[in-house]
């Protein structure tokens, strides 16, 4: 209830940062290091110090002034405001170039996710290794659903399956998607749904390219 | 001038919402639809009509009160504000799985993003065709940037070689870069520099799940 009720107050722009110290200071604490100043971790994230402490303020104190932060600590600290002292269940449906691209990804097991299924609508591809073990069949999705708990969905299917694909998933109670195929996804049951978008992307970079 | 200063006063977290209500428009367009109430609008895009009519206040007043938006004009309006009635130059740095999948992705060429190269250290996969010509070989990337105008570097490589990659377009005066690489790049000089980072979305989702 306290963890929750914390996690509640920490703005939604304060996550993904909070994720990029937590691998920064995992960086850190294989170089050996055991203690480091909101500035100098500021330095390595290319932020500012003030931006730092506010974010690590929403979930407790843990800086000693003129020594910084015990690096240990803040890595346990933030894994379990993250969610990352567990595992997680992840399927990836989709086993083009980009979900290929995704199940080779290493960063996964590392940070506690595990990569229980790959699927394909095309028959020429289920059954070959795609990073993931054997692609299965889409048709057999809704029955893997049933049997497994699955925690995340990644859909890198092309665009005009991802909706669909969304839909069966979430039907199925998985609680959350993460979308790379280029629709604007909705749902109609809550969901946490994320959205992975190039051609968003290219978009803001021409927003501050053209001058 | 005008331009300028008023692009200044666009919020950075408007900029993404920019682009998808272009797309949600040409879609729009598509279908033969002419005009579109903010709430219309809204609910395509699944935010709601306040934030829709916030957001197109930055760059003037396109809306008619009980009639709504003149889609052809919002689109000509929303492509200029995102720099998108020109053309930008894009280079892909990285020809495997991931940097392949960029290069197939069609959304490019449809928003006036030109794929003009893509450049692999491997020399096993110089030459062949990934999906934007031959992949040409890293070592002649420099003398490229020199004969060609980039306007977009985007960035597949493995981790180690993405920051020394990242220093060399950014030295060669290419103003953007997209970095896909799991690494926080940084750069000495100014550049648009922008991360799709998978680590950090999967942790955010984590975070949300986590209750």
């Amino acid at each position: 209830m306290a963890q929750n009720s914390r996690k509640l107050a920490i703005p939604a722009a304060t996550v993904p940062r909070l994720s990029q110290y937590l691998r920064k200071l995992q960086e850190i604490q294989s170089r050996g290091t055991t203690t480091i100043s909101s500035r100098l971790l500021a330095d390595e994230v290319g932020t500012n110090p003030a931006q730092i402490r506010k974010d690590l303020s929403y979930f407790g104190e843990f800086g000693i002034r003129g020594v910084g932060y015990d690096v240990d600590r803040l890595i346990t600290e933030l894994k379990k405001c993250l969610g990352l002292n567990r595992s997680w269940n992840v399927i990836i449906i989709g086993s083009g170039k980009l979900g290929t691209a995704l199940a080779l990804y290493r960063g996964f097991q590392r940070q506690g996710f595990n990569l229980i299924g790959m699927f394909d609508a095309d028959p020429e591809v289920v059954g070959s290794d795609r990073g993931a073990g054997p692609v299965l069949p889409i048709k057999d999705l809704k029955k893997f659903l049933q049997e497994h708990d699955v925690h995340i969905a990644i859909v890198t299917t092309p665009s005009a399956a991802a909706q669909q694909v969304i839909d069966l998933v979430v039907d199925a109670d998985v609680p959350s998607v993460l979308n790379f195929a280029p629709i604007r996804a909705s749902s109609e049951k809550p969901v946490i749904l994320r959205q992975v978008d190039l051609s968003t992307e290219l978009m803001t970079l021409s927003f501050y390219l053209d001058k």
